[in-house]
């Protein structure tokens, strides 16, 4: 049994489970084996959701930074890092509160801050932009599986006028055209504002 | 029983629960009650989950909107919303894929698009506005309850230089304080790109 299979019954079960919590018991469970014998195989828990993360980053595109300025790859990369999570949303949660430590993903990690620092970023905001732009797509993956209508103020709708207005203006698309208007809104909106930043701490620096 | 004491039940679970499924049978054996009689107080799992909801939502402080433009105000509510979700992390994902209803949360929502479409946003954009946003804030909050070192490359350190060296310039702070330096990055970057897209709509709108 290859660690590839685990992980990929691992992320099936995860896929498949909902809000249950990943554990090792289940997963032995659907493969067949004794949880001990899964140890034989990789080192423990931590291990598993590793394989899982890479699984969803081989989803992920990273082929932009090689090619485009910063901005453009950045939103390229953006568009493929929330389709990888939202058809696995129920990895959210397990994935962004645990430790990345696997080659695979550091090397994804790696071509972004490469990038990011190429486009004249000084190393000590590095972290703190890669972790802003994840974040805001890591919970636009949740918006992706979110109900067709989020917010619903049915009878309450007298109370709430200008929200009750504004739903019914959003509304004429479907639930994905309306989380792709507000992702673009909010990717472009962050991107512009990483820039105009950008520039900023270039003016100061070279003053 | 009250739908109140209901809903603090829930959110302890919740809370308690790390990533187990939030479920009726389990809120009602808390409660010393069958799940039957549940129903007798209020309707279903939904109503209970808006209970929560509404809990994590007085949370937060929506009272900026009243004093201050709408850039402000937003930031301002924006570190109460992701500084309340951290405080219920487990809530994230039950809550960002539930449909809202309640007068207490809609009226926040109100209190936001309202502040928005007075600032001069059309309110064609409003939801998308809104909802960019709230991505951002529920990623945020994962983030404040991710590991100490989220990314940890160790022996690939060698691999991965940049990442590595953006780690080491990063990782001078507390966990809390790059969590903050990131939010306060992103949030930053999201309200003027939002400020200069809102500028051309303007612009636009005035040929």
């Amino acid at each position: 049994m290859s660690a590839e299979l685990i992980a990929r019954e691992a992320l099936a079960m995860i896929d498949a489970g909902g809000t249950d919590p990943f554990s090792l018991p289940r997963l032995a469970d659907r493969l067949g084996v004794r949880t001990a014998s899964l140890y034989n195989h990789l080192d423990g828990r931590l291990a598993v959701i590793e394989g899982v993360r890479r699984l969803v980053v081989e989803e992920m595109d990273v082929s932009a930074f090689a090619v485009l300025p910063w901005p453009d790859a950045l939103a390229a990369w953006a568009r493929s890092y929330r389709d990888a999570f939202a058809r696995h949303p129920h990895a959210i949660e397990l994935l962004a509160t645990t430790t990345i430590s696997s080659p695979a993903t550091l090397a994804m990690y790696e071509a972004v801050v490469e990038a990011l620092a190429r486009g004249g970023w000084p190393e000590r905001h590095l972290v703190a932009v890669l972790t802003s732009v994840e974040s805001f797509l890591l919970g636009s993956a949740l918006d992706l599986v979110a109900p067709p209508l989020m917010i619903a103020p049915s009878e309450h709708a007298p109370q709430v006028p200008v929200l009750a207005a504004a739903l019914r203006a959003a509304h004429g698309g479907s639930k994905s055209a309306r989380a792709d208007q507000a992702f673009d809104a909010g990717l472009d909106a962050l991107i512009r504002g990483l820039t105009a930043r950008l520039a900023e701490l270039g003016e100061t620096e070279a003053r």
